[in-house]
């Protein structure tokens, strides 16, 4: 394999034409007053030595570097590769490139990260989230755009893209009513916790919508399989009509199909589920495959990627809270009551 | 948000000190010949400006950038990101940065960010693969160093890090026969996978070693927790006395502790199970939480951006195959039989 010191540099392509650095330069760039013989033998040189035109000279002078930072925490990579996706796409994947720094929640490494990114010029920054709870803006005020993803920045004059949990909510009760159920439950994760509390309100909205009422409170606990097997054996026990849960995660959902089969349950013929995340390996893994909401997370990057560019190209950035729509992803877990 | 034209640039440090913008970057970079009174007067101004030294500009001058191109393929990021914190960590993430580029399994777009890549001087190149096949060297023949990771090169004089497999399912096996058991069995994923040849041939060496015998033939067929669930079922009927099963990955050891239990045999008391991957949402959401196999991805980025730097650093790149070993990490499955 070749080393760099085999690179083919401007001092390399000034020597062959006979000019200084400078002067190499400004023929290569197109920049300054020379003549045109000048400028013609040091592109000749230039494509005789195989000189590929450097994108780190060229930010020198247009002020870009076509790179941004993708700030993310999140060791599975769940939430933030597809976010990465969805930037990668609005960003021009055959133009801009993405740093990607994981500061693993440690807020010294974030603060490093920033500075770093500073230090290359990046030209934004997105900041993805793995939690929706509302973060606090990226220390060390950095002067370029930021938009931050699925998780908001808790300065309404920043811009965040964030996911519109409690619609996804929606759509599942409101999928669960469609399919004939009237006795739906709803179990959940931490009460603590962002997400869940959009979930609840979500669930709450789409059973009024239909004239129904949640059967029993919602079940709060952790967002585990474990949790979820616990929540449908206490569920059965205490309300036997259940027909339908709807389930804060799909590892949830998991739990609960597990939790009713072994109290004698078929899922869906008797109680149908709906779990979050669409997560294939989980979802598809359940027995029967579960039914999800999606939480489209390339959106989520796309948007977040479409508001950085036009901030970059455009100077400022679009405040306030932009929100992405989810979708329902039907599995056998849900089919509709036969009777 | 303040937008990028509030940047302080060298433009403005060199108005106001007086000097030329080449005056003004000689004094920065402590390069050329300039008066001890320019110099101060330039970093002085720098100073008051509060002008934040570019990495970009300075890349110019030491021909490194503190940039590396990680190219992946792995939509779920289970292997790839354990190995960009291992790469983080060997290359200093306070100092040099990495681009994270997702080819989709696309070749074009492998080649695009390979360009893309070269014209970002980056200082080198990993590139993560998701499956342990040997892959085509990168195309494009970029004069950087290269290091495989994962996914070894087809091409010997290539630079490779790879987890050591064999052992991984050697490891397994000794711990099984250490818990007691003696009829054996192994079920894994498709015959045309690398991994699981690899995994079929450890298994058989350390029974040899223990004086026994793989209970029939290796199970192949898909990765999935359906394949293991089928598996479970058709093994209790071939051969009743299992008494363990070595599974080619954690989705399949799930699949085959739900099949066992449904044929009314339990983990671990009868069966003791061991699979791989230590994807811990799997492996800890499997009843009984599942042993496995940690194929070390985090030790094959550290070591893949160790390799990296020495070719940074001194040139050229240590070819062949560098192997990582795996280890096992013991859960309720595979508990001693107390008889």
């Amino acid at each position: 394999m070749a080393d760099r010191r085999a690179r083919v540099g401007i001092v390399d392509v000034a020597a062959r034409a006979g000019v200084s650095v400078g002067t190499a330069s400004k023929a290569l760039n197109g920049r300054g007053q020379l003549r045109e013989e000048t400028r013609a033998r040091v592109r000749s040189a230039a494509y005789e030595l195989g000189f590929i035109p450097s994108a780190v000279a060229a930010s020198l002078l247009t002020g870009r570097t076509y790179t941004v930072g993708l700030i993310m925490t999140d060791h599975h990579g769940r939430f933030s590769l597809p976010i990465l996706h969805g930037a990668e796409d609005a960003l021009g994947w055959d133009e801009a490139l993405a740093f990607v720094c994981d500061t693993r929640d440690d807020p010294i490494r974030e603060q490093h990260y920033v500075r770093s990114l500073m230090r290359r010029r990046v030209d934004g920054i997105i900041v993805a989230g793995r939690r929706t709870e509302p973060r606090p803006p990226l220390s060390g005020a950095p002067r370029v755009p930021v938009v931050y993803a699925f998780a908001r920045s808790a300065d309404p004059a920043d811009c965040s893209v964030v996911v519109d949990e409690e619609a996804g909510a929606v759509l599942a009760v409101e999928h669960l009513v469609r399919t004939g159920r009237r006795h739906i439950a709803h179990v959940t994760g931490p009460h603590g916790h962002a997400s869940a509390r959009a979930r609840v309100d979500g669930t709450a909205r789409a059973l009024r919508m239909a004239g129904l009422e949640l059967l029993g409170d919602p079940w709060y606990g952790g967002w585990s399989e474990v949790w979820g097997r616990f929540a449908a054996a206490a569920l059965v026990r205490a309300h036997p009509e259940v027909d339908a849960v709807f389930c804060g995660s799909d590892a949830i959902g998991r739990g609960v199909a597990d939790g009713l089969r072994e109290c004698g349950r078929r899922v869906p013929d008797d109680v149908a589920l709906v779990g979050v995340d669409n997560w294939q390996p989980t979802a598809e893994g359940c027995r029967p495959p579960l039914t999800s909401v999606d939480l489209n997370l390339q959106q989520v990057g796309r948007t977040a990627g479409t508001l950085l560019l036009e901030a970059i190209q455009h100077g400022g950035v679009a405040t306030g809270i932009h929100t992405v729509p989810c979708r329902l992803v039907v599995r056998a877990s849900s089919a509709p009551l036969s009777g």
